[in-house]
């Protein structure tokens, strides 16, 4: 695979995660990076995460292959900028959503350069130095409407995310917003309502931390996620995820209902459905 | 610390864990187990997680420590029972409520030799094949109305636990059914109800289980739990249990309210809220 000048948009917990990827696998000729915020390109330099940090347009213009790994609002905002600028590099983004971002440049004259990709790894927390060397092994990226992209960008994409380890699956952007609602986006709502709900009622926070179990981490942990980040994906995936919360919600009120009732009998069947998950997490 | 020969009653995830610490940190001089399930009682004795399994009577009967590692309701109606066949042993629960079972031996004449126990430690998986080496290790001990058990009792206890690596706390029963609710039992409700809504609205279940990623198995790998033994845990922890859960639901209808009327500064400051949970989870 021949090496490429990689530019990465966006210094935080993916992109920081892509470049260490990517200087392990030596696939960059030149890694240079992106970053608004100074702390971050900081940060990012002292890390040696890229090799130089550049402004966006320097970075664009001498790069093969462009990475947006921004929240999902900046890359609606920028992926067509960006591209307005490109004629033979391969624009791929890493946003939670694709709807709304592959709707900002339908249209645009050089549509084939880009590939809508998104990971199917993260962590709950942010900026470069959560980066993390084994990021993206053996979870799903996911490609959409790769008929709108050209196959030579298709081609580079499909390998460079196979070779850091990565599996991959093909859908249109209507129904990986749908998916994501349901694998990624009710899980962060559940734990920051899980997060609230303790921090309201439970006053004696040091008892908490104390007792807290690994069952009790694993369900809240997502609720240290960065509003920046979340705010902008529920924004663009509101109707999914409406969807899915209402659903959400009504299942809760049946085990409500059991415990109120005190209906045992309902309530150990409400479980045992629950048990089905294992087809799914196996 | 004088060897024991200690006794487990219920050959599950927990007695089975057990057994593996108390052989790895050489505690005890004889282990014997007792099963009412043939099929756990096989498995331990192949696994060699017990020297030898006896029915109930023998076991505690030639015991110095009987350990009761079964379901509530069975831990419940077993306790008075062990009691009553006790004068020397210390015996010790493990189970996940502590409100009501300390309420049936609260007259008895050998109150003393009972110790009510709860380690904040678990797995979604059950049975003695489930019992893991590493059991228990930095995670907290929850020890309940103490003054009610006699101090050798108390002492050996919190020794042994010490041993398999707990950090011991102690409080009321009725506050440790409190703070259990927050800590533990509320996270696996929203775990079942999240499998629940999964399974019901996705019918894609193949691309789900493709997909998933770390976030979305951490929310919902506690949906894999046995409802033997949730259902007894729910049943004597209802009221605190319903008061989280109401609470829970009411914070998930803001997270609904703001998505329905489009109010992004309110979901921010939602989300900003729920990252209080980082002075707890650290």
């Amino acid at each position: 695979m021949e090496k490429k000048n990689i530019a990465i948009i966006g210094l935080g917990l993916m992109g920081g995660s892509l470049a260490l990827r990517l200087h392990e696998k030596k696939l960059a000729s030149v890694l240079t990076g992106v970053d608004t915020n100074p702390a971050h390109a900081r940060i990012a330099e002292e890390m040696e995460l890229v090799d130089r940090v550049v402004p966006l347009e320097e970075a664009v213009a001498d790069a093969d292959v462009v990475v947006l790994s921004v929240p999902v609002n900046v890359i609606a905002e920028l992926l067509p900028r960006v591209l307005d600028r490109v004629n033979r590099q391969i624009v791929i983004d890493l946003g939670s959503t694709k709807g709304e971002i592959v709707r900002t440049v339908d249209n645009h004259p050089r549509r084939g350069r880009y590939v809508a990709a998104h990971p199917m790894w993260g962590t709950e927390y942010s900026g470069p130095a959560a980066a993390v060397r084994t990021a993206f092994e053996n979870k799903a990226l996911i490609l959409c409407n790769t008929a709108d992209s050209d196959a030579d960008a298709v081609d580079w994409t499909r390998l460079m995310f196979r070779k850091i380890g990565m599996h991959i699956l093909e859908m249109e952007a209507v129904a990986h917003d749908l998916h994501a609602a349901y694998v990624s986006h009710i899980s962060h709502i559940t734990s920051f309502a899980l997060a609230n709900t303790v921090l309201e009622k439970e006053k004696e926070e040091n008892t908490i931390f104390e007792m807290a179990s690994s069952g009790f981490e694993s369900t809240v942990r997502l609720a240290k996620s960065h509003p920046a980040m979340w705010v902008p994906i529920f924004r663009q995936n509101r109707e999914n995820v409406l969807d899915v919360l209402n659903e959400h919600i009504s299942q809760l009120k049946k085990f409500r209902s059991s415990l109120e009732k005190e209906n045992w009998g309902y309530l150990e069947e409400l479980i045992q459905n629950a048990n089905g998950i294992r087809r799914i997490l196996g």
